[in-house]
């Protein structure tokens, strides 16, 4: 029930009314989707106000889930909803400064609440599971069909565009970011902004994309040869050390490690081939409603994953104007192993 | 030259330093399109910090602009990078209340800069429209294309992810917003979310959508009928007057008036056949780097329009459960007059 959540996250934080606008927080307490709507829960209960566009739907969507739904009063200030409360629970990092010194300033005081959410949607629920799951299907499904529609003289826009329609056509309401598609060099740019260069005969294809289903979010990359024009030795033997690399995280990577033991499973081995000055981010990110969630596998990050958490395990060497390779499934912790969520095929592909 | 629309928000904060770090602020200033990356500007010059990924491109980008081009030092907090300055030029409406503690906490008096941007957004340099005029037309070939190809059967989720298919074709680099596609009923809905639904014989359609070219936006709505069944005589009378309502903002807003006066037009219109309770949303919103800036067309709006704003003419008529109709084109005053920038046809279509 919505009511249990909400509860879990109030309990943690220890204010007077716990206050929920943004929309990815509300998501995850009510799952119901909107462009406006506030949370309020206390001691005694919970209301989503919304607006008229909103309303009948939300009410169809919470009934019997243990929250009223409220219409917001037009023109009514978010103070003013408050009254009689003193402390708000509210994320500091996510609200604004402006909406901070107008609360502290009528005289509320205001508990950071974003720890909390951070711990809680860390951890997914089965039914989170399973909306990443379906995202993650389409994500394949799409990226097989692009493969035999690629042609010689393709621009990367093309490239990212037919295969954002082909995730829509495989049940994604839109991706979970911009589409990254880098031909020949340009992968050699982790962010290669995906622009006119046309696809030719022997170019390496690097592809990072993701979709939405359900509001939660799937993330891969693959990168391949574009037929095979007798100039990629080096490329076909680094394209090794990183699927090595990613094999190894799925191997080595237990519940219970840190995500800095993580991303070290991926660093250690290409530093036994030096190759770890090239490996220039973190190995991965949690992912669920947003695209970018904590924990991270990074060399910083000291928090302990656990089973439920779905991250992306995507380690990558880039030689700078020369080649990039990046080899990313999302994957899951369950019963203290990995378990993979993309998983088209992962061997060095030369169409 | 970058530096010169820098040092007008410079000189319009009045602070000693002008600190901009979200990502559409920052494109502004520098027309250069990054996901990380800080602008300080004081009396002497500016700087644009940001990560290795991006420092060539923004070398190659800012050369001759009069700002100079850093790495941003690793693991430096904000603060230490604002050494020396007592007040901060930052828009407290979008910064986060944590990075509003933390500088205050460090002795920074933060002065506001978000009306500063807002102002200076409003009205678009040439190169700015220009931009949008290609968005624009990208959305109307768009458009234009998907006419031919719409077939019964055919879901809302599948029509929109074919709009958004051939945007990119003509050149966007994604959308400006997800788009909206409603079949029968659902139009009612003015932010429907674009689902299952499949097209049948006689349905009217409702899609607003819009992409981004060089990094600004375009807006358009249009409604049509799948083939007319014969029930449609309340429809075709209600599109009649939309229609007109759109025209006649067309024909008698100009620069010097209100937002609210823009608003009126269509307002009254609707109120003299009493269907003013059934546009039920504000005529329109500027447009331009950001889907939704400021000033607005709506009642509430006192701000004056001028030559060179970029808005939407958007009026709507909504009858719950039975249909919905909106006529959407993105415009901008020259010479005092509205220019419509997207222009496909919009008398009454039947497919």
């Amino acid at each position: 029930m919505v009511i249990d959540t909400i509860r879990k996250i109030y309990d943690a934080v220890g204010a007077d009314a716990l206050v929920v606008k943004e929309d990815d927080l509300r998501f995850y307490l009510t799952h119901f989707s909107s462009s406006f709507g506030i949370v309020v829960a206390d001691k005694d209960g919970a209301s989503f106000y919304t607006d008229s566009r909103y309303l009948e739907a939300a009410e169809k969507s919470l009934a019997g889930q243990g929250i009223s739904v409220k219409e917001y009063p037009r023109r009514t200030k978010l103070g003013e909803l408050l009254k009689g409360y003193k402390s708000l629970g509210m994320p500091l990092g996510r609200i604004s400064a402006s909406d901070y010194l107008s609360l502290t300033e009528g005289g509320y005081e205001i508990k950071d609440s974003l720890g909390s959410f951070e711990s809680a949607m860390a951890v997914k629920r089965e039914d989170e599971i399973e909306n990443i799951r379906l995202a993650c299907a389409a994500t394949d499904r799409a990226y097989m069909t692009l493969l035999g529609e690629i042609k010689e003289g393709m621009t990367e826009n093309e490239v990212a565009a037919l295969l954002e329609y082909l995730m829509r056509k495989n049940g994604a309401s839109g991706t979970s970011f911009s589409t990254i598609c880098a031909f020949g060099a340009n992968g050699s740019v982790p962010h290669h902004e995906t622009g006119n260069t046309a696809l030719k005969f022997g170019d390496a294809v690097l592809i990072d994309f993701g979709c939405k289903i359900n509001g939660y979010c799937s993330d891969c990359t693959r990168t391949f040869l574009f037929g095979d024009d007798g100039n990629h030795t080096e490329f076909k033997d680094i394209y090794q050390k990183v699927l090595t690399a990613h094999m190894l995280v799925k191997e080595k990577f237990v519940s219970g490690m840190t995500g800095k033991q993580g991303d070290a499973i991926a660093r250690d081995y290409f530093a036994s081939y030096g190759l770890d000055k090239y490996f220039t981010h973190s190995l991965g990110h949690s992912l669920g409603i947003n695209i970018h969630e904590k924990p991270t596998l990074s060399p910083g990050d000291e928090s302990i994953f656990a089973d439920g958490m779905v991250f992306s395990d995507e380690p990558g060497i880039y030689l700078a104007g020369k080649l990039g390779i990046r080899i990313e499934d999302s994957v899951t912790l369950k019963d203290g192993k990995v378990v993979s969520l993309t998983d088209s095929d992962k061997k060095l592909l030369i169409l």
